[in-house]
């Protein structure tokens, strides 16, 4: 672990790809590794790229990454996919388009199932980044495919959030339905030498001129298979930051940031520990026949913990009746 | 409180309006109402309704309403929107629809924002289904937008999951990848009179010729607008809560949704009671310096808390040196 641990400071890229793999995986010695790394967190500048699927996010982030290279920058890259227990890894192949930069020791490229990770993948995606992080990178990407909650709590650890649209997948009451204006940063309206390009622009800033947010959002058109509009895009994204930076907002958004892992090792810890103990499928099992009340069967558990607090008997529930 | 309870119980849509707000804004004898009408729970069917931004989820739910209507069924509805701090309530628009059903007393509909939800949307969405089940209500229809884990956690409190694709909103593969293959227990293909309606169900036919479960989903063809296809597609359903049922499957459900909601008790209170300590937010600072890393700093909290358990201190971090 220590020879890992030193590695992937050191910049080893092999050592930083074994991390990430005790980290995914949950292995012996993740706590250890978590925690030696964790001093040297905080520096990275984090941009989260999202938008739905077929907006051309990979392509995009493929040529946003060569840019940045050009500049001198490392880049670590998360790529969250869904996974789907029909298609298996094989709709993974987009990704592959991104490994041109496979034989570049400064870009590291990990691709993340959405499903089936141990401790939410939020969690992991954060632990990944604490890891890219440390190893030096200067710029991480994460690269999420949806708008469901776990892409939002993902996203909104980045400094900048990118929102990638595309002409003819709706109009924008069904891209504000998705949800995802309220997150966005900056715009990129890729695929933009489709029909309907112009107007999905217009619709945008009809809507963000409805913002009354200190920040307003730019919107790039860019067609990322040509290569055209990502310079200006990327000068977009460096804007928003001196604006983050100015302002403080990095600062605050680490602290949130650390507040939430606080969370979510004390929800963790919490159900672990319910796990743990002996006549916790019997009470599961109480509550399934309807003798006790999901909160009752929490308030039990917690008194069976030894935890010193009442606040679960003591409630507002008294204070209206009806 | 008593008052609002005895009404919903016995079939009052003031009450339970009434009720659905006190759980939806987490206001004063929440916890006493949830008690109250837990007995009453677990005889609804539960049908989850999602699938992508525009592809007529409210127009099929509306059918189907209408249809369960004739055949004597009272039908409880809850819309989870995604709500927009841009757009507000107004694309909201397409709700409107559904309230041709607005004076039967049979229906019960209920649209809720994804955002801003006190102990999160899933959580919610569950107080509120077990409320309509509790109020007599035959079947309810949880209709959300999206395929976010958020999205994923409520469908899989239903019996019965109705994912509803539309040609024209990419092809197969970006289906997959949006992770609602896994879900479904039903396909509706709607707008199916527009072009490529053929070559999706084809697409998807294909794709599921590949899975190995023990149920194999059934492709229906519905244009709700012009009320086609929605007797087959309710049939569908209906043939899949035959198989749920004759294996036990609900039960089995069931006893998962009550652990589910222990759990989420559980780490909601264990938030609660953290961010109750006094030194909380002194906790916070010393991550935020990285004097301590979020393990440390949960593992410090359940020791304050009196929690007599030693997971946290004792993991698997010493199995393996390297």
């Amino acid at each position: 672990m220590t020879a890992i641990i030193e590695g992937m400071l050191n910049g080893n890229v092999r050592s930083l790809a074994k991390a990430i793999t005790i980290v995914e995986n949950d292995r012996p010695g993740k706590k250890e590794l978590l925690k030696a790394i964790f001093p040297r967190t905080g520096n990275a500048y984090l941009i989260g790229i999202t938008g739905p699927p077929g907006a051309g996010k990979s392509t995009l982030t493929d040529k946003l990454i060569a840019l940045l290279r050009q500049q001198g920058k490392t880049v670590g890259i998360i790529a969250v996919d869904p996974s789907s227990p029909f298609s298996g890894g094989a709709i993974l192949g987009d990704r592959i388009r991104m490994q041109q930069h496979a034989l570049d020791d400064g870009v590291f490229i990990r691709s993340m199932a959405t499903r089936s990770h141990l401790g939410g993948l939020a969690k992991t995606t954060v632990d990944v980044i604490h890891l890219l992080d440390a190893a030096g990178k200067d710029v991480i990407i994460v690269e999420t495919v949806g708008v469901g909650q776990d892409e939002v709590d993902i996203v909104k650890i980045a400094h900048t959030t990118v929102v990638v649209m595309v002409p003819g997948l709706g109009d924008a009451v069904q891209i504000a339905k998705a949800g995802v204006l309220e997150i966005a940063d900056v715009f990129a309206v890729n695929k933009a030498d489709r029909e309907g390009a112009a107007k999905l622009v217009n619709e945008l800033r009809a809507m963000l001129d409805m913002s009354t947010g200190d920040w307003k959002p730019d919107i790039f058109s860019t067609v990322a298979r040509d290569d055209v509009g990502i310079a200006d895009l990327l000068a977009g994204i460096y804007q928003h930051r001196e604006y983050v930076h100015g302002k403080g907002l990095d600062q605050v958004k680490f602290k949130s940031n650390v507040r939430q892992e606080l969370c979510t090792y004390l929800m963790d810890g919490i159900i672990e520990l319910a796990n743990s103990y002996p006549d916790f499928e019997q009470l599961v099992d109480n509550i399934y026949q309807k003798e006790i009340t999901p909160l009752e069967g929490a308030e039990k558990l917690f008194k069976k913990m030894g935890v010193k607090n009442n606040w679960l008997t003591t409630g507002g529930d008294d204070a209206e009746k009806n």
